[in-house]
């Protein structure tokens, strides 16, 4: 089990998603010397859960392809293949992203038509929710990568967002039809002409994305993570400047306490551990990824996120629409092997 | 005059920064008979004015090769003659921003060694300001581009945030050395081995912007852009919660009543106006573009900038650095000319 604060967040993740899905049933793999003595003090969730004893695990530091070579005995690789084998639904990793997306796609491979599995989380709106992807998996994206990750992403927003027909848009410097890389202007073109049953509103911009204009923002992995990042960290700048500002004087200090509930509101609405999980989509299973620096509500968001998925029609209804693309079948590889070298560079740290 | 609100807010804006630059003279281009009733309204602003009348000006929509082409009685297009012909030190526009761009190339060529110009902006952070660029100049950069940025962006904060060794950082999906596309780790070879004397940090992620961990950020323009929008996005999106959580009840209503004085601060600490003024920089001529959906507050920020920088010795800095680069000779065109059809899809609305 990887991730900072493993496994104890692990387990008290799980104990926290029980309340809500009472009937789910976990395999947790890791080292039982660890997980026994917590198993001990959440008796509940020792009741739904089956340890499978590792003492190896995948180390932030490692490189991905290093982890794909001599990882098979590590926690990260045997939750990866529960999923391929049949045995579990979903896998949820708080550990190494890369080497996470190294192994998801050698093991599980990618689904007929895609080359690269893309990373989704859900970003907290005025609206609501929306989904943006790729926050990291891929840094360079052609038109055919981005239109599948809006087909992807429109998948993912029916099963989590609950839509049956979400708006799609494209992150994008401008609104008009001219800007942008040919990629994107492409991938505009392709989605115009050759998906027509998608609601596909064009291109958004960054400012976009907090109002909730698209339900789904489609970006390369590169633009989408710095986009992420960038939110998180104006996010905590606000919160920063707000809480300075308050305490600088008495009356700031008064007004705070008498509307401290409205404050804790405000947090809560703020929290990105509401937000937590980025999830491979493209891939023949499920895999979460999860904060490495997240605590038990933030991996439980997570779990929430996987089961989601695994109880709906995601991959039935993506292979559906990936299928309907012409273009998928002549030109693509099925099931591309990640190439090392290549692999210990492109995925993001979430 | 363009810009939404011009030309209003351009002799308010005027006015405003009078009281700080008493020194200063304008040339205000427009339509005269527009603007002797707003001088009559400003009678210090009439009284270091010239008017130069036109009543042709860019458009927002127009595209930038058309504007280059057909717009030499435009008022735009002779602001930016003033500085080429040394009647005026600086060119400020709230218009159209790839006009402003397209013409600023033609008629001010770049620097020697330089391929592009960047636009480059204050962004506030929780230790300051920082400087940020490209801002949406460039959607694609060579290594050889982010390189010059690093230079011309050190240059400006040398000038505009008073630092003799600013520190400089690469927009990056992660830290490492291996993280980032070919031409970002190439950027930061270079930066390494040939600009020793440059504080040169590293790269930096989409949360580092906002807390000032480089006072200078380099990126391509299409994530500069994206960053920015998303911070500005994120930044009223934390408002627009705030506001509502604090409306919802009676004792927030009271506490923010009586903690008026810090979230005026907060409020004041925030806006976008006081960092107002994309700076374009590696041209033979100063440029600098306002936002166009500002007012008098705002442009008065962007004069500010303006004055600052023409008061300064960056053309001469910047020049020196450059040519240190013993790789810009060699192997740069001078004062490339744009190219009418990708200029129209190149530049992003500030």
């Amino acid at each position: 089990m990887g991730g900072d604060y493993a496994p104890d967040i692990v387990v008290a993740g799980v104990d926290r998603t029980l309340v809500k899905y009472p009937n789910v049933r976990f395999l947790l793999f890791g080292d039982q010397a660890k997980l026994q003595p917590l198993l001990a003090q959440y008796p509940k969730v020792a009741e739904v859960s089956e340890v499978v004893h590792t003492d190896q695990a995948v180390a932030m530091s490692d490189k991905p392809s290093e982890a794909v070579r001599r990882g098979r005995k590590t926690s990260m690789w045997m939750t990866v293949d529960a999923v391929r084998q049949g045995n579990a639904d979903a896998a949820v990793s708080a550990g190494n992203t890369g080497a996470l997306m190294a192994m998801a796609k050698v093991q599980l491979k990618t689904m007929p038509g895609i080359s690269r599995p893309a990373i989704a989380g859900l970003w907290p709106t005025t609206r609501g929710e929306s989904i943006v992807l790729d926050l990291g998996a891929n840094l360079e994206c052609d038109e055919k990568q981005l239109v599948d990750f809006a087909i992807l992403g429109e998948s993912f927003a029916r099963v989590e967002l609950g839509l049956e027909k979400p708006t799609v848009g494209l992150l994008n410097i401008g609104e008009e039809e001219l800007k942008g890389h040919d990629e994107i202007r492409e991938a505009a073109r392709i989605l115009r002409e050759n998906v027509p049953e998608m609601n596909f509103i064009g291109f958004v911009e960054g400012n976009d994305i907090g109002t909730g204009k698209a339900d789904v923002v489609v970006a390369d992995g590169f633009s989408g993570n710095i986009a992420l990042k960038t939110a998180e960290g104006t996010a905590r700048q606000f919160a920063d400047y707000l809480r300075s500002a308050l305490g600088r004087t008495i009356w700031g200090r008064l007004g705070a306490f008498i509307a401290q509930g409205a404050f804790k509101a405000l947090k809560m609405k703020m929290d990105p551990r509401s937000a937590n999980g980025g999830v491979f989509l493209g891939l023949n299973g499920l895999v979460v990824k999860s904060h490495g620096g997240t605590d038990a509500i933030g991996f439980a968001s997570a779990l929430e996120v996987a089961i989601d998925m695994a109880s709906s029609d995601f991959a039935a209804r993506a292979h559906e629409r990936l299928a309907a693309l012409a273009f998928h079948e002549a030109e693509r590889p099925v099931g591309e092997m990640p190439t090392p070298g290549t692999d210990d560079i492109q995925v993001a740290e979430l």
